[in-house]
């Protein structure tokens, strides 16, 4: 059965969609389609140009008998900054103020459309970082990790604070947490990570980098690689940042208890370097 | 600027793949194309017939002045039985066994595209039953419980072991765990979960299911309607089942540690009374 132009131009976008960052040759698509590699040539012009002005993604193209398609996510820097506006309104809402100056984050952090849009800006700045591995600690960032493992087609690894039966050995550390100055523990099952990863660290929250930390020097123990670090939310106004280099979407920089206000703004993404 | 057909329809596959169980307008389409309401469901058309055909989902089409469409995951009973005769593959490597006759499945669910696609089999099963809220308990059941989520457009809410200041008030409850006899704690925010919602419950693996009759009994707390409970993986021969009506994908029958043999096949996914 031959397939029609438009067929193939809906169902290949769905599957480059469903295939971030990986080769997908012509020849799979001429098969799939019964169609002449110079149609599916053609298809992919149209398909590489929309992605593009529509702000979807980029389709890079491998020339030569090995070569093919790959698609990486790519967010626009238009869209980027209204995302992180509307985000910096939601968590600006005195409503969110609980006893001790914390936040309450949950219910965005619970929103999956939110935490797609978020691992979509990650995965675009470290789209060409070729990360191996996406690590996380337990339990907020996770979300947020597979939303950018998802983009980047990477496995998630996550480090957790307890030892569990089904983690098979483990690899422990103790640290110090950056603001509390309170020892903790963090643990990553030993066969979770392969020896060299490059990784890159994502977490919900950073406020001294206590946590960010603790997972470099866990990392250490697997010879990884760090290759970046991205937070949602850091808060700003840290005497002592234990971490120099790391990307955030927003800022939080001042949460009033008494005069319930939260003043939030947007994080260094845009200004910090990055691949684009 | 006018848009082509060619370029609306790779555009409109991804907006809406972006917007599942959304009412996207004809007029939202139309404007964005500048194009006419007529080329606009004529494109329609198109999307319908090639999603259905090649598995991606289903567009229903509501008429009126309020009308619009929609789309709905759908995974094809063939596409589903492929899948899960993968995973059970994976899953019966004899490597996985731990002392105590635990099975490692970390790596599998720190795969995002394997995720992805158990999300997309348990999205498609409840696609029309109104899920208002996804629940899963921490931590393993996060990432499923998200692929399920962002595929029927609700909110995630995690039921934690222990309260953490970021929550919030919460309430708890106190439960014993079906297969260990050990009293354990959940935990809700309180503001995480609206009265009277319609609830999902999503975990990772059951097995007497001690953990989901806690679930349940915490969310009688926010007076919650269950309406469908799915896991990745059940165990087999339980003498006592605490849940009856339930969804899985896998069955693990038999874990012989002396043998080092794993035996697994599917779950009732494909026999259980579900929508289609």
């Amino acid at each position: 059965m031959k397939f029609r132009r438009s067929e193939r131009l809906i169902d290949m976008t769905n599957y480059l969609l469903e295939h971030p960052h990986q080769l997908v040759s012509l020849t799979f698509f001429s098969e799939r389609y019964s169609s002449a590699k110079s149609s599916i040539s053609e298809d992919l012009v149209i398909i590489k140009e929309t992605f593009e002005q529509r702000g979807i993604g980029s389709l890079q193209t491998v020339s030569g008998a090995a070569g093919g398609v790959k698609f990486f996510v790519k967010v626009g820097e238009e869209e980027a900054k209204l995302f992180v506006q509307e985000l910096c309104g939601l968590i600006a809402n005195p409503d969110r103020l609980l006893p001790g100056g914390y936040l309450y984050l949950t219910d965005i952090l619970g929103n999956p459309t939110i935490v797609q849009k978020v691992g979509r800006m990650i995965a675009s700045a470290y789209a060409r970082s070729k990360i191996d591995v996406v690590v996380t600690v337990a339990t907020k960032g996770i979300p947020i990790a597979y939303a950018v493992a998802r983009h980047l087609n990477a496995p998630v690894v996550i480090v957790r604070r307890d030892n569990k039966v089904t983690e098979g050995p483990t690899v422990s550390i103790n640290y110090v947490s950056g603001s509390a100055k309170r020892i903790q523990t963090m643990v990553l099952s030993k066969r979770s990570l392969a020896e060299g990863s490059k990784v890159l660290i994502v977490d919900d929250f950073m406020k001294a980098g206590g946590t960010v930390m603790g997972m470099i020097s866990l990392l250490e123990e697997f010879n990884a690689k760090v290759a970046g670090i991205a937070v949602l939310v850091e808060a700003e106004k840290i005497n002592e940042r234990l971490v120099d280099e790391y990307l955030s979407l927003i800022q939080l920089s001042d949460v009033d208890v008494k005069e319930k206000t939260i003043s939030v703004h947007e994080g260094n993404y845009f200004s910090a370097h990055r691949e684009v």
